[in-house]
């Protein structure tokens, strides 16, 4: 029942932040150890002040060569990927770089756990989507395939994960659910 | 026979260049997935020039939370940092931030192969010592315990690395020793 749904997510958080909090309890808890990676940055002019911090004068951003987040819980290796899209029906696969989804191809033949989280903004609702389901799609593409997934197919061969107050996205639960 | 030893090591590169060469080399053959984790920086000010690429003016770097490198190994979890010395006889733990200790100390309890990549750079010597070792010395400093690891230990418990031409620096051979 709809109206049985509490909505514990914060309006103001972006799906990363959810999951970085959800992460810290994780950690906290002795859960998980699982990070988001910092963000690639290409350096290009540092000052050294005497006395005080370098200072980085010019650099830009770079395309990530792998997914944002990885880790490892109970000696699984845990390597997934976080999107939100406004869209209501299906979920762009253009959201995606290449790179990130050889990456999942990669881990997945080195036995690693790998997903992505994907986040309904219009409506908060979670997910999350196995990455054999996410190649499959991806790979489609070159043959004329659809340039998205489905909600319906999230739905279907996706985990729904519910907001909760503590964490606040119990996406390891779904983890489970993959291991077993 | 020390004559025997072929030295393939670059010296001009640094021992996390020979990492990333190894990485590459186990990443194309489909034997490991691991990667450098890029430098945290705390960003400051970006200017969004019309018709080309964001740029950083102002921005510091921040003190990683955990070690460089992770990944995915036959299932399992691999964590680890690269830490070259100068010292000839002991390794100083100093090298070693407390909140990368205690990311290893979190991994191992999800059960992740969790280690350091030590070199002594005077005589081009690298090893692969367990996290359980390294965390042993650094708990017995708050006790009076010596400030680093000799290197006595660090040759008697840890794996030597012999440098070869592909991988660069064969650290997955100690790795599967470890596991076991
Ligand atoms: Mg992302
Ligand atoms: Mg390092």
């Amino acid at each position: 029942d709809h109206n049985d749904t509490i909505n514990f997510s914060n309006r103001g958080m972006t799906l990363e932040d959810e999951i970085n909090k959800s992460n810290s309890y994780y950690l906290r808890n002795e859960i998980a150890v699982i990070h988001k990676k910092p963000t690639p940055i290409q350096i290009v002019s540092v000052d050294y002040p005497k006395r005080s911090a370098a200072r980085i004068k010019e650099a830009y951003f770079r395309k990530a060569s792998t997914t944002d987040y990885n880790g490892v819980y109970h000696g699984y290796y845990i390597d997934f990927d976080a999107k939100e899209t406004k869209n209501k029906t299906s979920f762009p696969l253009k959201n995606f770089h290449k790179h990130q989804v050889e990456h999942m191809r990669q881990c997945l033949k080195q036995q690693g756990i790998c997903f992505a989280i994907i986040k309904f903004v219009n409506d908060q609702s979670v997910f999350v989507l196995r990455a054999s389901t996410l190649i499959t799609y991806w790979d489609r593409q070159a043959t004329g395939g659809r340039k998205s997934i489905p909600r319906s197919v999230i739905e279907k061969r996706g985990f729904p994960i519910h907001y909760r107050i503590n964490p606040l996205l119990p996406y390891l639960s779904a983890v489970d659910l993959m291991i077993d």
